[in-house]
Formats: structure tokens, sequence, C-alpha cells
């Protein structure tokens, strides 16, 4: 989708090259290409050259020209081949030599920024297949630039705080979420596979998302589904049957043209069993705490420890076994995490998933999560969906 | 999904580890996780350590111990935690810690390889959100082994000839491929958006693929789908409405427990226009001859080369802007790749997607695509749904 050049961003970036005195930024991981020029590559092999000062240069697949043209924010856009006849070598080679080609022609060989730490990164167009950085990548830079830095630590930073914009963006990735788990709501049946469930929410993703309001022009999303005994804290969907009066839980990942929600949203065919009544009272106490607590100038290290320590007060110490509050924005996960050991503060214009979770011994269990964005008044859900599935349940019998 | 260790495989990987006097590989790319252990990650973090000589060690993310155990080719599996209340760094730092510890016990830090060009990967089970290798990987080995070497050569050579096991797992695949065809082949409906024939391909490949016959423990599909003038060399699917009278195209990737297919099918509600018919038969043609000339000893370069003068020959010189031959495998795309400026012979055992196609201006085309066993007797087609998809269509109205 074609979005107007977010203006108030690309400065936010620009100015903390200043002070890192950067003279450019080479990305090529698809979700910092998202990020400073808001087009989405098909394959990965594509890349960025954001200069501290003047036009970035677009690197994009030949046969992606139309796309890159229509959602670009700069328009000077250098093209490589899939096949080229006359150079065996993978596409991403070309990419790379276009990439120090603009460097050397605006003598941004200073000092430049790579993603050295690019640890994950979320999926390009295709997904399935993503295309990775390799020693080649980044021994190329180092033979050109007088100084090479690490560019992750500056983008997480400045991924970190929301502009209106990616607020906008992020609300259509949670619509399509909400609609999804409504129609999840009227037409899980129990006997039906896990499988079946996440195949049904993702479907509805895809097929209502790409064209949405005409503001999407693609819409995936990837879950993980388990229901009654089959809710643990981390394994793959499977062929499970829904069971009646217990909670299937849906891990979710919604992408809206490369930006996402991560949520838990739950449903349960019947009336659920008085243990899970106990458990979501108890989780639901301990998610709108963290919740409450998650506002400017709060911190990350206390918010962990006041979550889990809440959890082990109700009868689980130990759990959760994974985080419990991360950023969310063109990744499902990316910084900041909040961690007992860690640092750091929340501040306004994030957005976090927060998301505590307590599983039995044997099976069964559950995990609340939306995701938040921290604003003056505290903070803002961003998914309609109820966590108190009780009350989605009644919502889809009245019908 | 549990197979029993495929010992032609890793002997065949063990040898080349001798003839390149290799003491150990370290693997993290979750498709040569998959290949070397049988164990298929959620998240990408987790390494296995194979040694030329002795048992190989697998470092799983603690929540996948079930899944390791029931499905690791190798009972020695150490764990890391997702979260570790005094460790804040991201998982993916605890399993290389673990891979460097178990180098140091094993006293393998001669000279080890590890997948230094390993430009793309395929997906981890949650797939949406993969994870890449890092400056901090690269640099590790080298701090600890005299010698650090490229494992992406060896590991190209040895995948790119295929065992029985491996030729059963792509069956699977393919089966799956063909029924979610014919599936889409009895419910497409002119009008209908093309990303609405995606989420119906996918959700079935999703729904019916876990749990399929017994041997599948997850499936999952990824397609790009175009209609009539939609069809392109390369974009992505949209909200295009299927055309009666002309082909809906999809581009279809199946994944059965890490093992892929790569196929393009075609199919078209109504009766096809003469301008398609002629361009139905040509590349049939063009189609037929490639793999006809596919088999033990022929040339790569030939290849490529015989197939694009035929596309010439028939009106369509320069076309088509992709590879028209590559490896499939534990990945959808894999080497070895047909290039006329490249090398290269096709062996028996190997697998190999063939997938002319020619794109008119302005829109609409075709392309056909299978994947293909080298046998003794010439090869093998994997995936039963028919090219000539006047005869899917034909078998879909006689029910």
């Amino acid at each position: 989708m074609a979005w107007p050049t977010d203006i108030v961003k690309l400065s936010r970036v620009r100015t903390l090259m200043e002070e890192q005195d950067l003279d450019a930024l080479v990305v090529r991981a698809p979700d910092n290409l998202v990020y400073l020029s808001n087009y989405w590559c098909m394959k990965g092999y594509d890349a960025l050259v954001f200069p501290r000062e003047g036009d970035a240069t677009l690197i994009a697949l030949e046969p992606q020209l139309a796309e890159a043209q229509r959602n670009s924010w700069t328009k000077d856009i250098r093209l490589f081949k899939g096949y080229d006849e006359k150079d065996s070598r993978p596409p991403q080679f070309r990419s790379l030599d276009l990439a120090i080609r603009v460097l050397n022609e605006h003598r941004l060989t200073r000092r430049i920024g790579i993603e050295l730490n690019m640890g994950t990164q979320s999926a390009d167009r295709m997904v399935g297949e993503p295309t990775t950085a390799t020693q080649i990548f980044f021994d190329s830079f180092r033979q050109i630039a007088g100084e090479v830095v690490d560019a992750t630590p500056l983008l997480n930073e400045a991924r970190a705080i929301k502009t209106a914009q990616e607020i906008e963006r992020m609300g259509l990735a949670n619509e399509l979420a909400a609609l999804a788990m409504e129609h999840v709501r009227d037409h899980i049946r129990p006997g039906m596979k896990e499988s079946e469930v996440g195949a049904m929410f993702e479907g509805f993703v895809h097929g209502v998302g790409v064209g949405y309001k005409g503001k999407v022009e693609m819409a995936r999303a990837f879950t993980l589904v388990w229901s009654g005994k089959g809710i643990a804290t981390f394994t793959a969907t499977g062929d499970r049957p829904v069971q009646e009066h217990e909670p299937t839980l849906l891990e979710i990942w919604v992408c809206a043209d490369g930006y996402w929600t991560d949520l838990t949203k739950n449903v349960c065919p019947g009336e659920l069993t008085r243990e899970y009544h106990r458990l979501l009272d108890l989780l639901l106490q301990v998610f709108n705490e963290a919740v409450s607590y998650s506002k400017d100038g709060a911190s990350f290290p206390e918010l962990d420890r006041l979550t889990r320590a809440r959890i082990a007060e109700g009868g689980y110490p130990g759990q959760p076994s994974h985080p419990i509050c991360h950023g969310v924005g063109a990744r499902a996960h990316e910084a900041p995490y909040a961690h007992q050991a860690g640092t750091g503060t929340i501040r306004k214009g994030m957005v976090l998933a927060i998301e505590p979770g307590v599983y039995w011994q044997g099976g069964g269990g559950l995990r609340l999560e939306d995701n938040f964005w921290i604003t003056d008044a505290g903070n803002q859900k961003l998914c309609s969906y109820p966590d108190d599935f009780r009350l989605a349940r009644a919502a889809g019998q009245t019908r």
C-alpha cells in the first residue's frame, strides 16, 4: 500500500544517525526495508541505502518495479535482475554490488551502519523461505568503508517509538485479527482439528485482508493452535481435536503490509469448566495489573518481576518460561524486551505485547496477550477481541 | 514426524567431511537442522554439532524437548531456555554458548565448518519470523577453532542427491499439493479474489496435511495466486477477481515436516480462450522437451540454453526472466541451479524443479512447473496434478 512519507519517523532516524556520526545506513532485512522505505520485498534480496542527508536509494528486484514505484518513499530506484544471462550468481550478489556502487557514487564511505547483529528478521512477502545475510555481505562493506558499525541498536531505538502512521497501520492488522477471531468463534466446533482452526483463521486474514478497506495490499496470518490438554508453553499446532468446555488457544501473528500484531486469543465451545474459570480469573487479574503498570516512565525489569510475583502468589511460581513483555511493530517481536536482569524504561509511543501465561503440569493452561500503545493517558489496547473470552462467547451466542 | 535414521544420507555427509578434512559441522539454518537431525525447530535458535565421528549433539529450545526426543536422530540433546531469569540476552546466544562448549568438550576445534554463505534458508516451524545468523555467530567460532571453513558447498553437494527416505517425504508434500489443487479446481469460481483462492489452497494443506496418513506432523503451504491479466513473472497475490475462460495460476510451496515441493499449477473456470490454447500448447512442448532432456549426465548450462531457445523460437525471445531449473528438497529452492553461464551436470538422485514460463506484455501468460526425480530410467514426475490443465478441468467436470 502507498502511504505518505512518514517524515516524523525518518527525521527521528536521521537525528540518531547524526548523534552516532553515520554517513549512511545500508539495510536489507525486510522489516527494516519496510520501515525506512515502505517497500516490502518479495524475496529478501533487496536493499536500501539511506544517507543521513539527501534521498535514499532503493535497490529492488526488477519484476517488482511497479510495486516499488507505487510504494517506495524514494524515487531513486535501481534494479537488479532475478535471472541475468551473463551472471550465474544468486540475485543477492547483484543487489550487494549495487549497494556498494551507490555508496561509492555518493562518497558515503567514511562511516556506515549495517545490520551486523540482525538476529531475527520478519518475513519477506513470499514467506516460507526468507533470505539471510551472509559472511560475504558483512565483509563487502568493510572493504569499501573507513568504518563499519552495527546499525541494529540505532534501528532498535528508532523503531521502539511509533509514529501516528505506524499506529494506524498496526490498527489495520488488529482489526483483521479481531474479525478473524469472531469468524473462528462462530465456526469452531468440538472435534475439529487444531490445524483446521488455524487454517480457518489464516485463510480469513489472507482472503478478507488483501484489499481490506482499500488500505491493505498484502495481509497474512500465522498461528499456533492448541486445545485443552494441548495447551502448553510452546509446541506446534497438531491434529488434536477441539475440546468442548475447554479453551482453544490461538497464538496469532497478523501482518498487514509489513506491520504486525502479536496476540493470544482464546475461544471455548460450551461452558468453561470450574477449573478454567478460576485460572482465567487469576490471569485476568495479573494481566490487568501488568497493563495498568505499563505507562510512560515505568521500569521494564520491574514489570517482569511484578508480573512473575503475582503469578507465583496465585500458586504458579516460576511461570511462564517465556518473556511476558516485548515490543511489536515492523516485526511480531522486536525490542524492547522486559527482563528482570535487564534494563530500560517504558516510553510514550511504544507498543508493547503483554502476555502472562500459566501452564499446568501434564497439559492445559492459559495465556492472555494483547498489544498496548503507551500514551499520555496510560495505554490503549489495540485489538478489540476481549481477553475475558467468556464475554466473547456470550456475544457469539446472541447472534 | 519420527523417521528412521537416514544412514545413507549421514554417511554421504561424513564422506564429504573426510574429503574436506573437517572435524565437525555446526549448523543452525532450520533446513540444515532437519536435514542432519530430523528435528525441525520452532524458532530458528537451535543448532546441531555434527562431528565426523561419533554422535551428534542437538542444541534445542527447552519447551521443544518432547519434540526433540520424538524426532531427533541423536539422543545427545542439550537444552537452552527461552526465558532465563539470570540472562537477559536473546535465546540464540545461549544456543551459541552451548555449541561452543560441545566443540570444546569433544576437542573438535581443529577445523570446523559453519554456514558462512547460507544466503537463504527455509522456514522454522513458526514461519513468518525466521531467525538469521549474525556477525557474532560467525566470529565466535573463529575464536575457538584453529580453522573455520564455509560448510555451504559441502551441504549443497550432499543435499543435491536425495535418498529413498527423502523421496518418500517429498512424495507426501506432493500428494498434499495434488489434493489441494483438486480442492481448488472443484471450488474456484469466477469473481473470487486471488487471495481467497490462495487461502483455500493453504488452508486445505494445513487443515488436512497435519496428521496426514499418520505420517506428517506439520504441513504448511505458501502460494502466490494470479488470474488472467494478473499473471506476471513475479508479483504479489492481490484482490483481482478470478477470470472465467482464463487461467488462474498458483505458485505453490508445500512443506511436510521440512521437506518441500515447488510447483506451478493452473486452473481455468470455463472454456480456455483460443489465445491460451496456443500458449499452453507451446509451453507444454517446451516443458516436455526440457523434462526429456533432464537425465543423468546431461548438462545444466545446456538445459538452460535449450529451453530458452525453444521459447524464443515460439515467439518469445528473452523469456522468462527467472531461472528455469533448480534443486528442491529441504528447501523449495536449493542447489543446483541451471544457468547458461554456469556449470554442472545432472546426476541420478537429484530432484529438479523445471519451470518454463512466458509472460505477455501488459499482463497474462503462463508458467508450468513440476518436480522431477532423476532416475536410471530418465526421471519421474512427483506431483500427479496434470500440467495440461485442460485435462484437470475435464476430470473435474465428470464428477
